[in-house]
């Protein structure tokens, strides 16, 4: 049903039914597509805010990406119907919308290109979907081939709905001068104002054939007719009428008629996308739609995406594993680096963590982060909510809601762009800001430092006011008395880090202040939040301290427990009190859960997350930004098996029953997949299917410093692998400051690592002097 | 295809494909509800802002209500399956979502309920739609009848789309203690304030059955499977499969299983609608779920509805037109009146004009809403762009942009609340408004006059702002410099208007300001806008002059020459040139339309208008509440024939083209028909659907005291009918100050119109001493 191929660059899944919302996505520089294996698909640009160029069939909300998105008839996608012009039997590629069962179906998920291969009625189907680097046009191949033996005539008719494009003015035509289906419309606004900001917006969606048409239909109404998507009436007649859309729902559909000999084949080529007249529309095509326009642009998109291969490769006991890490998890921590999620205001702490993926994979743009999130520090020091990333754009929605957690994320994430790269001038580079305030980056950080030491409450304990990671966390202190236990903890942490680095430039007073800060929080942690076995989350305005063995619901949360870990609020005997009592209460079949048990209804001195649905988004799910701070914590106390249990449950399967449960392809790592598995067992492991998540980096990072343990210092590269107990050796190339590294790592009759480069034993795990460009051939020997 | 019942209180459509979007609707104080012949529907409910409990599938926009509305295959709709369990044959009714040709289809809409009859396989199926007058809650009714001669085994399926209702929380479950559905969600919110507003929506939505189901299922997915809408998975059971829905789209599907011998018919009864707990639902269940709640209900519905039966009959050669003006037009005044469109916030210019119309139908109510008006008086004189109903109700959207005619609606609705009531005692009331100020009415009715006065430019015309009554001319005037044509005019009719009641007050030093005032503002307009044969729009804030034969689109404007009748500022000679204009460029065989001819792209110094879709909305559409002041205007001046060509044109009919073509049953004046006729002729005349508009107050008007000449003044009922020419008589009874009239107006050989009451001959068209309680014969003769 499914399976990887050989490389491990494609994953194929070989039914339509069997895992329905599973899909896989592309983006570039300026957009993202999502596509179902159904043909379903969800596409943005920004024009600079995220936009659509094919539409709901209604007027949709503007909304964040949707986690578990539905999907219905006349959701967008991108279809292909075929039709037996001899006996009138129908079907449509990739499965959608006719259902029809199909005798063969691959979807096959690439790095650069989704690809369908759909048979039915002796008739073979390969669709295939393809990006540029940076124009918004998504680049379709249909490959009709006649497997049947013998002649065949047949209709193939694209179907790319267009939907409800605006109240205020819509119309499609085909264009015969440009080659194919242009969709117009205006967006609608009201205030005059608003006119100005819409003037440019690229309001026109296109549909164009390499090779014209034999007939044409542009309004959904009238394709559709009486017999519905599965069996448009059009397609009872001898051609498409050739139909103009007048302020009614516009579709793209052509039809080609074409008859084959046996094993004939007929390639056809579209371009579907967004512009904002016809010169841009006449220019896309003049580019892109050819073959050779074609196959040049999957070669630059090919290397677009090479870019961001990350800095390792393993090879495993796992393959699928290794297919994970060596392929898709550095792509879609490319993506959420390269792309910041398509977003012009991305949080603060997302903005920080998605760009700590890149340092292992284009350290400048981590760099470069480090530096537009700093020149948009406050004059207080406090790190705003959201970042701004273009002209004009604003603190939308959830960024205007007041969270407290913004600064601990400028060290942690600094710890590993100074491992990877050692750039510590970064720290002298001066920064002002938009307040017109200049300071240096290491300015920057002690102030931010500085800002979280001073939002605290008499008893030292962090304000939370309306959210900190969890944001919808977002009434344990609105009236500003409420406090958090994870950001008391993590401000530990946070100040820990900087103290290190203040350190490592030979600052000692200040170091020695951060360390004293650091100390006092996790003293106080400890004082109010330690209930004997784990950490307390918070205590609300109300002075009630939540997350205690005395609540029935919200028990125990994760975050709390695994960053005492790494602030060193915890001690030996208290981890050993507390990680039993994590997996006893949080475990499940899909990973481990971010508090437990769920909440089934409101409290009012908590928030919106306890009004969530249990077990899907924040509340009691697998949510895996929390549980990779787990993994990540246990790796740093050697629990290298505990780690690795949750980390390989981040990944659908390897059984098929967890596949089909989780019900996604491993081609990514989902921001969450649902808990409440005690409560609904049914519906427990299911996949959000969206792949915007701060897991990701964080997931590479395990894997990289952690797992195979090849973690940069200020001199070198050092080697601690935490290998699973059952796995005998891995294989790894590692990427690193220029040089490359191979690197054999096995169990051994070592007491400790041992390591050889170039044939030479170390005296430590620890190469240093490293130089660029130089192969290092490594040998590591650790314990059974 | 279509016609109505004798008593002119029920339409029947027979074919479910003809007019797709053909619909009825129905409200009450809380909610309103519209269905289509096919079985789709959009309902919303106040609580106290417009909301929905049966959504799309996808996360909607909140808007105004749209016009000419979509549909698809998982609308919100009501649906009921049959199934033959011997040879798995199925259809739907009423027409949705299987399609099935049916061999009998009755839409029937009346006044107080919409019934579907539908038969299929020889099966009966009768849905009945009704609702309470408080509650919200839809009350169904479905009667299965075996027409087929022999004994059948048949599934009865209800499915009720409740679609996607919350990216936060949402489930379902079959609750056998309440007996039917109950689907539950929370409202989406992330700043904690919002909370708050959130706390007691009612969230959950109940599909109550009175007869317990065989089997049930919730989760739309499930329902539907691989199948599709049209041909759910799930009927190829035995048993619905009883499914709880848990983050997943939730459905009311239940099932009947039953055997009918030979003309045996099943009733079932269900409630759908809202709620905010169980005790709710129960309380509902016990007040309606039986055949006496259901009877009680209709019998209280019926004499609501019954209550807006408003102050005339009819009977003229055009029954199609009895039917209307006897039944359906104030029944569409009355909802406007009474419910306010469903909105916290109208725009003051509907909110005067819809209780305008209440002055024949609820007198008290339209008294009420000017004080209620008046009370919102800004201190300025000037009246705010929209008046709050609700506590914490805001200006929203529309109602946030300046516009500048609101003061203009004053005196032209009270002229009809005066001509009706001769409640001159409403003037003396002291309103205090929301600034503190106390005026009596007529104090605020002269500063309301006063401020229009004051806001004029040099020339003495009147500023246009970000809009008038045209709210998309939203950039005439963004500079504060733009003039408005129509709204220089319109001020000088509401100062004429409001000067003859200060006359009639005995104030006539006030009287003559307002005079002179009004002679100031038609002298203005004739200098700078008539442009030789018609009034042009208005004056950019460039100084250009639109609305002229200067402009190749947008070239005459009806307002402003309908509005110079009114006024008084074109005299006869020029009326005499413009009236052929205004006809020959802007009739179409469905009305005249707003202006012509279309624009075609965007005038920066115009605005929004001209970005709209050529034909629909205001863009040269037959806007029909433009038309109607102009046919109102005929009126005025005695121009019978050409007013009444254009009033019937305001509905659809008689010819079966001309109701195909507009798509709409003859139960409402949709705000528009559309336009483009030259451009567009596959899609001109096409209705908009949407039953809101100021339109209907005023056609109602023009029945009343035009066509049938019965009009009010201070001491009587004025009779002066202006029968089309065709016509030879008509039969008319006239509720009026209590009293009532029954009047027979027939062609004879006079001079001018001649009447006998109470078998006296009249010596002039004017009853007075009217006595309330009292019959009164009227025999009237008019002209040949």
């Amino acid at each position: 049903m499914l399976g990887s191929t050989e490389s491990g660059e494609r994953y194929e899944l070989t039914s339509p039914t069997a895992m329905p919302k599973a899909g896989g996505f592309l983006w570039n520089q300026k957009m993202m597509i999502q596509a179902t294996c159904r043909g379903y698909t969800t596409a943005q640009f920004m024009q600079p805010e995220p936009a659509k160029y094919a539409h709901a069939p209604n007027v949709e909300a503007k909304t964040f990406m949707q986690p578990e998105q539905n999907y219905y008839a006349h959701h967008p996608g991108r279809f292909v119907y075929v039709k037996d012009e001899e006996n009138g039997r129908l079907f449509s590629a990739p499965y959608e919308p006719v259902r029809a069962p199909l005798d063969r179906f691959i979807f096959s998920v690439g790095k650069s290109d989704l690809k369908w291969t759909v048979e039915n009625l002796g008739i073979q189907v390969e669709m295939t979907l393809g990006l540029p680097t940076k124009d918004v046009v998504e680049l379709w191949t249909v490959k009709v081939t006649n497997v049947s033996g013998s002649l065949r005539k047949l209709s193939v008719t694209p179907y790319f709905p267009i939907g409800y494009m605006s109240w205020m003015n819509q119309s499609a035509e085909y264009r015969s001068d440009l080659g194919g289906v242009v969709a117009s419309s205006i967006t609608p606004y009201q205030k005059a104002t608003d006119y100005f900001k819409n003037k440019y917006l690229k309001d026109k969606t296109y549909f164009l054939c390499e090779s014209p048409p034999n007939s044409w239909e542009t309004m959904q109404q009238a394709f559709e007719g009486e017999g519905g998507l599965h069996a448009p009436s059009a397609l009872l007649e001898p051609d498409l009428l050739g139909g103009d859309a007048h302020y009614e729902t516009p579709a793209a559909v052509v039809q080609y008629r074409l008859t084959l000999e046996p094993d004939e084949s007929r390639e056809y080529r579209f371009l579907f996308g967004p512009a904002f007249d016809d010169v841009e529309i006449r220019g896309i095509r003049d580019k892109y739609l050819s073959s050779e326009g074609f196959a040049q642009s999957a070669r630059e998109y090919t290397s677009y995406i090479e870019q961001g291969r990350g800095c390792l490769q393993i090879e495993t006991p796992d393959k699928d594993l290794d297919n994970f890490v060596n392929h898709w998890l550095p792509r879609q921590g490319y993506y959420h680096g390269d792309v910041n999620r398509l977003t012009t205001d991305p949080q603060t702490r997302n903005y920080l963590q998605d760009n700590m993926g890149m340092s292992f994979i284009k350290p400048e743009v981590a760099r470069n982060a480090f530096i537009t999130a700093l020149a948009q520090q406050e004059a207080s020091g406090a790190m705003p909510d959201g970042i701004l990333l273009a002209e004009g754009a604003e603190l939308k929605y959830i960024n205007q809601i007041p969270h407290t957690d913004h600064c601990v994320w400028l060290p942690v994430t600094l710890e590993v762009y100074l491992a990877e790269t050692a750039d510590y001038d970064l720290l002298k580079e001066e920064v002002r800001s938009a307040n017109g305030d200049t300071y240096t980056v290491f300015q920057r950080f002690s102030r931010a430092m500085d800002w979280l030491l001073s939002e605290r409450d008499e008893r030292g304990l962090s304000y939370i006011a309306q959210g900190d990671w969890c944001d919808p966390m977002n009434m344990v202190g609105r009236k500003g008395k409420g406090v958090s236990g994870w950001l008391t903890i993590a401000s530990g942490y946070a100040l820990n880090l900087w103290a290190a680095v203040c350190e490592q430039q030979g600052k000692l007073e200040v170091a020695a202040r951060y360390r004293d800060g650091a100390r006092d929080l996790n003293e106080a942690a400890n004082i109010h939040f330690w209930n004997g076995d784990w950490y307390a989350r918070g205590i609300t305005d109300d002075g009630v301290v939540f997350g205690t063995r005395n609540d029935h619901e919200g028990r125990i949360w994760l975050n709390p427990q695994s960053w005492s870990i790494l602030s060193g609020a915890a001690s030996a005997e208290q981890r050993a009190k507390m990680l039993p009592e994590v997996e006893s209460q949080l475990s499940t079949p899909y990973g481990i859960t971010m508090f437990g048990p769920p909440f089934s209804g409101m409290r009012e001195d908590i928030g919106r997350v306890t009004q969530k649905y249990p077990g899907s988004a924040e509340n009691a799910s697998v949510y895996n930004h929390a549980a990779i701070f787990y993994i990540y914590s246990l790796y740093t106390i050697g629990e290298g098996d505990r780690a690795y249990k949750l980390l390989r449950q981040m990944l659908p399967g390897p059984s098929e029953e967890d596949y089909l449960q989780r019900g996604q392809l491993p081609v990514y790592i989902p921001n969450y997949y649902r808990g409440a598995w005690h409560q609904y067992p049914r519906t427990a492991g299911r996949s959000s299917q969206l792949f915007n998540t701060g897991t990701v980096s964080w997931a590479y990072r395990c894997f990289i410093e952690c797992l195979c343990g090849l973690r940069g210092d200020a001199e070198g590269l050092l080697i601690q692998p935490q290998l699973p107990s059952s796995w005998s050796g891995i294989k790894a190339t590692r990427l690193f400051r220029g040089a490359k590294f191979v690197i054999d790592i096995h169990r051994g009759d070592v007491e400790e690592v041992k390591v050889m480069c170039a044939g030479q034993p170390l005296s430590e795990p620890r190469i240093t002097n490293i130089e660029p460009g130089v192969l290092y051939n490594v040998t590591v020997s650790i314990p059974y």
